[in-house]
């Protein structure tokens, strides 16, 4: 059993219900309340509230309105080639609510007529193919849920601790319940040619975004997506048609799918030679790294928030892999010198976020909080001298990096590099 | 595998992408289009989209405006005490989007200040608290996928066929991953006698809606729920603080908690005598009737909306039970006569929702669709004549005959009534 709190704990309900921006935080303490008299009948307990169908779609509370989406200023130079960061810090469990799921557009967001879109399946096929809306959604169907992760996530921490956040550390994040019809089932329908090895898809976006993806990894779980957490695909994830490559980098889920083309090379686009290309320490580009490896980072407490008092506090955070299942996470509060496993929220799906908790008493000394995920092959999450030992300081993407928090004696958890 | 189409299919995505009001639906046939030449470049493919953060809590396309909770109109006297209807025939996989999720309110959405509310846990305790929600959010949480049901849903089919979609013959239904506390863990802070065997819960609405519940279910799975789908409770549901009664009718599940008491014996309140009862054949009524029995609907086809073409066509729907998981699903063309198993979504998870697919090859003359779900403990979801049998006609709660939708000849599909 989880050790619970002896007495009225205070933790402040703004630090969750608030989004942390700029890193400054109100106290937030309880009101000042006798804990064994009734409280007084509110007023909302002697009046009528609103009535039904206020909201036909239903939105969050006024209360929430600073739980939301943010850039991270001068991150790119136009809004259209910008990124908008999940706030992970305010989230439970382990969906991503659709209007909160980070975005990464590279020409915006285009409002596509469903009526009027199509996705062409050409190349090395038998029988090339314009297919509809209507004959997508008469395929048979899977639902599935996976997390989306950008490549060029917690980049900005490959040289020095950028951003004060977990939003913006780690928040191009998300996953959902995503359903479509498996691409393997539109590819048995044209037929493809023996000598196929790789798929090109391409966004109907004005970037005409465009990716490689090998044919294995196409018919083993690739999907063409319309739906998102039961409804249609919100526009800034791809609506009214994306590919979803799980495990892979965000880039090859591209948006908007217009147009997938079998051939027998990868194709070297833009977005493959210039961009998503890890610059290694002899100086060489490495292209082509599609799995997301496996990663963890603590959500609370983390960076931006203060902690109010000493005693019982549960961390949490979330842990993932794209290679299959979270197998184990544990979690040090001394910057890794002793490990603690944590509990893992059932249940744990192949390629999507797992939630993990642990017991935490805070003796209102300093502390360094870091995770570390173990997958199901066994690999384990590098610490950040690991991966530059590898990989040197000047990637861009694939940081899967051991995050550590800082916590100081006022409370104060802050963002620090330990390698 | 599922048997595939061999033609362009055309199923209307209009019939799945705009909610169907009133039992009539436009056409939707997809435009004349040369199958095997590449599709025009769209204008939206030669221009930026919208700036990142054009919405920075998302919301659905512009497309998907009829996508939306719906009230039956006449079904209450007031807007504040009335019922919204989720919109079943247009959602994909299992979670619900919490903006589509059914609404059914006492007097109306109370609008409630998060810092100022407060539960309170009394009665035959050794402790008795005030809970802040400061103090809620820091015990250790759980996260769970489970269904909620009212009692009431289906109960227009009682004696007639009364609404014309499944939005509004099974729409009281949702299925959300919740994030909250176990009430066991409050009720072991605070210490309950030794006699005591069962916990009152009340709302802050206008209504004071209040509900019994057993303690031996209190302390199973009941949850103090703060989170809905990754964040805080909307409005609706009960923001900021609800509790969560999982497989039990959803009044149970009292949004809006400021009240909890323990006590020895069962409150047989206003909504546990006068409603939420089942008027037995014997003129008798029958109270607490807590679970909600097995139950599945088809969902595609469904009432109100019209099949296009001749051949392939993927049935979906959905299946769940207040005992556990479903164990399988049986679905029939013919009413009743012959049944094929049907193919579950995974992962399968106790009283929660789990979607059904079967393949079927529409003939073109009439059917009657019916699904049959079979939970874990053994339980077959009875016919309406069975059901009946032993509940008579008089009820209102507590329907969970097999439904069935009949296609005629014209493609049209509507609710009928099977004995």
């Amino acid at each position: 059993m989880a050790k619970r709190p002896t007495e009225p704990p205070r933790r402040s309900f703004l630090r969750r219900a608030a989004a942390v921006s700029g890193g400054m935080i109100a106290g937030g303490a309880s009101a000042a309340f006798a804990q064994d008299a009734p409280p007084a009948v509110p007023e909302w307990s002697k009046s009528l509230g609103a009535p039904i169908l206020a909201h036909p779609y239903g939105e969050p509370s006024p209360f929430e309105q600073n739980v939301r989406r943010r850039e991270s200023p001068g991150l790119t130079r136009t809004p259209h080639s910008s990124v908008a960061f999940t706030p992970l810090q305010n989230l439970f469990g382990t969906i991503t609510p659709s209007g909160l799921h980070f975005e990464r557009h590279h020409a915006g967001v285009p409002q596509i007529d469903p009526h009027a879109h199509r996705l062409l399946v050409h190349g090395m096929v038998r029988s090339p193919r314009v297919f509809t809306m209507d004959d997508i959604l008469r395929y048979p169907a899977v639902s599935r849920i996976h997390f989306i992760e950008c490549g060029a996530n917690t980049g900005m921490e490959w040289g020095n601790v950028a951003v004060p956040t977990v939003q913006y550390t780690h928040g191009m994040l998300g996953c959902s319940e995503w359903t479509g019809v498996l691409l393997s089932t539109l590819l048995d329908d044209v037929g493809i040619d023996a000598k196929a090895a790789f798929v090109l898809a391409e966004g109907a976006d004005g970037a005409s975004l465009t990716r490689t993806v090998p044919l294995a990894m196409a018919l083993e779980d690739v999907m063409v997506v319309y739906g998102q957490n039961g409804e249609m695909l919100r526009p800034e994830q791809g609506y009214p048609l994306r590919l979803l490559v799980p495990g892979v980098q965000g880039v090859s889920s591209v948006k908007w799918l217009r147009r997938l083309k079998v051939g027998d090379q990868p194709w070297n686009t833009r977005e493959e030679s210039l961009h998503y290309v890890d610059l290694m320490p002899d100086g060489r580009h490495r292209q082509y790294t599609w799995i997301q490896e496996a990663k963890s980072v603590i959500t609370s407490p983390s960076g931006g928030q203060f902690i109010l008092d000493r005693g019982y506090h549960e961390i949490q955070g979330l842990a993932w892999s794209g290679r299959g299942k979270v197998k184990r996470v544990d979690v040090s509060a001394d910057g890794g010198r002793n490990w603690r496993t944590a509990r893992l929220q059932e249940p744990v799906l192949p390629k999507a976020l797992t939630r993990f908790r642990v017991d935490w008493s805070w003796d209102g000394g300093p502390a360094l909080l870091q995770s570390r995920v173990i997958d199901e092959t066994g690999y384990v999450q590098p610490t950040l001298r690991q991966l530059r030992e590898v990989r040197g300081t000047r990637s861009i993407y694939h940081n899967n990096a051991i995050q550590t928090w800082r916590v100081d004696a006022s409370g104060e958890v802050s963002n620090v590099q330990v390698l």
